[in-house]
């Protein structure tokens, strides 16, 4: 196995976190469909996200509200949509994408995001994330 | 209030529908992405998905599991992708989609798909609902 996700929470590869459980993380995704767009993952390396038992899948959609919270609060939006493909990284994930139109929301395409940038939205959205509960 | 969720859940409109429970129900979107393309909506007229309590969250998508695990079952695909955008229907709904390739799933596209097979994808896909702990 070995996922890139993996090795993000390893720590074997840099990303820009914005929050983590002990059975979550939350980063930045390094290609965005808009600015703010982030990943849900559980540590557990599961590929497809309905093979998460109900727990874990509550768990990370609880974590992934709590994460979107922040990402609302910080990223001017209508809402912060959730999606789940799971075609390209073989380790379920979650992407929560701020968006305003339907437009906003659509896997493949992506917008160029400074690195400068992406480490102030990783700062000002990881300093929102209130995990209580999570 | 009312919306057209709403008048599904009533009985006041039809739909194709795959499955029940006291808080959630799930039915054929009538405007598919793919055939099987199927929405899972909780009872409770709420807009936002992530203003559902955790609890209500985590119910959604525990029920969702037992609805994909159903379309997967009768749908050839690679896997079934979620979604929530939430900017066309006022009342929170999880979008479940058949998917092989990421093109697949596009909010804003749709293919026909006719009555008869709806009908006959709803039958397929229901009978093969466990909702047990859902």
């Amino acid at each position: 196995m070995g996922s890139i996700f993996s090795k993000i929470i390893a720590g074997e590869v840099p990303a820009h976190k914005i929050a983590e459980t002990d059975r979550f993380i939350a980063f930045l995704d390094v290609r965005p469909m808009v600015e703010g767009h982030t990943l849900c993952v559980p540590k557990k390396e599961i590929d497809y996200v309905f093979d998460l038992t109900d727990d874990e899948l509550s768990g990370l959609l609880v974590f992934s509200k709590r994460v979107a919270a922040a990402i609302k609060s910080v990223v001017p939006c209508a809402r912060v949509a959730v999606g789940v493909l799971g075609l390209e990284v073989p380790h379920a994930h979650v992407h929560l994408v701020p968006v305003s139109q339907e437009q906003d929301f659509r896997f493949g395409k992506s917008v160029a995001v400074s690195d400068a940038r992406m480490q102030e939205l990783a700062t000002l959205i990881s300093e929102r994330v209130e995990l209580r509960g999570a």
